[in-house]
């Protein structure tokens, strides 16, 4: 069997996603043009689409068939709510970056003022965008929980309170492992879990992912907090070092690098073996891959 | 028959609809607690619950009989989603205000970083909120179309984007009726009309209610224009006189204080009639009542 290439298969997923934003948030869409050019300047920044590529892998995974119809809305309005996050974390009052994926951040370019509102505008464009899509309603609402649940209170924005708040506190194992597994681990695994969902997949399967995408969400961001000690600044496109010097929580500031770098495989070897076990080498290929890639990425 | 006393009624609704916000968001709701007591702080300012109430009566006149399971989820996340635009609207790079409904704002309380978050995972939680209902899932996502479609890029937010930067423009009746459509316009008419899709009424009981709905969010919003003009500070709970000092485009700016009055007579009194003609004076009671309360009002 020929050799699975796994950047070919991300390069085509990557443009059949960036098509369909296109499509969601032309440059022609209704409402304020420079509503419009702020929302589509970091959307379209050149993000990695890590989480609709989890949609996408978790719905065909679970014999997922009308990737346009059914999952691409939903796969687009996560990286929406994604996009939203970023802007807002970026803004003066939060981390006041002002540098994102190379270009300067959004406020940085558009003011404050409409910075803020395209944010917020992504977030309700979002969910316009996945009650488009085609999947049946009970299984919409119940990709609707499974978002919610994952980006509010008790995920991506609790998260991001806690690490805005948590930048006075010393150090703490208990302080960052809240931190990460709402800021961005509950929405990686939720990415993965809606692909399923949106498919129909049985409640073992569906299970699997919300194990396997815990796993890859902390994963992700233990491998961002080593990126940030020891990364790159023209691979990432973003400051480096930031982190540490505004005194933030992290898993190398809490555990070291080498700890931190040990505990990223193991989570990673931990999540392939299950993915393995469950749907074979050959089936699993592409969520293997990518966990693979997310352990192993330097940008 | 007995008087209507529509005090009574909204008082009753008012307090049903605030004992279920106290649900949807306890104070030991999960998350970090300084992010729950932001949301809260606002969310319990001291609100009409106009919104909700058009819901309710939407429901009920459409022959709803699950108030609690059905609609105030619905009814909630609506005054959520209403409270995180006030909060956000409020904010230094915006409106830079510093009372609402008579207390300091958000951000002169928690500062910038939290209230901005705060008006995120209140958008959020509406969502979370919303999807707990029990309307059937079809129905729940024509619900969910409703809502962000009016309050999206071509309604609230995109009227807001209009509103900040209008105020260096000249007065226009189209800037005007561009922004008071969208900004609070939509969203009116979209609360009293899932009221009605929530309850599985008819084609023609939502078309009224998109075209009554429509009526009272355009008089609402220029007998705010007039408030804001001709109010008292301590009725209105905030700052009088603030629109026309910034510049920002008015009905009254743009048609004169005695036009605008007539204006919104006009649209109020072909509200009323519309909704007498399909309901009749009997059962249009609660709709009626509250159109003649928002034309009327002094605060």
């Amino acid at each position: 069997m020929a050799e699975f290439d796994f950047n070919a298969y991300w390069k085509e997923k990557l443009e059949i996603v960036n098509r369909a934003l296109e499509r969601f948030l032309p440059e022609d869409a209704e409402g304020p043009e420079i509503l419009v050019r702020a929302m589509r300047y970091t959307l379209f920044a050149g993000g990695k689409r890590l989480r609709p590529l989890l949609a996408i892998i978790g719905y065909e995974l679970s014999g997922g068939k009308d990737l346009e119809g059914e999952l691409l809305p939903v796969a687009c309005g996560i990286e929406m709510i994604h996009t939203f996050s970023l802007i807002h974390d970026d803004l003066p009052a939060m981390d006041n970056d002002d540098f994102r994926r190379g270009k300067p951040t959004n406020h940085r370019v558009f003011g404050e003022a409409i910075a803020i509102l395209a944010g917020d505008a992504l977030f309700s464009h979002a969910f316009h965008t996945i009650v488009q899509s085609h999947v049946p309603p009970d299984r919409l609402v119940m990709v609707l929980r499974e978002i919610t649940d994952a980006i509010g209170l008790d995920g991506m924005l609790g998260g991001q309170v806690a690490d805005v708040t948590g930048e006075k506190k010393p150090p703490s194992e208990e302080i960052v492992e809240y931190i990460h597994s709402r800021k961005t681990g509950k929405f990686i695994r939720a990415s993965l879990k809606v692909g399923g969902i949106a498919a129909g997949a049985s409640t073992e399967t569906v299970k699997l992912f919300h194990s396997v995408g815990e796993k890859i969400g902390l994963t992700f961001q233990i491998v961002d907090d080593i990126l940030d000690e020891i990364g790159e600044k023209d691979r990432l496109g973003k400051s480096v070092g930031k982190d540490r010097e505004s005194g933030k929580q992290t898993y190398v500031r809490v555990f070291g690098l080498e700890e931190a770098k040990k505990k990223a495989r193991i989570l990673a070897d931990s999540a392939i073996s299950e993915v393995e076990d469950f749907f074979g080498k050959e089936k699993g290929k592409p969520l293997i891959s990518l966990i693979k890639f997310i352990v192993e990425r330097n940008y």
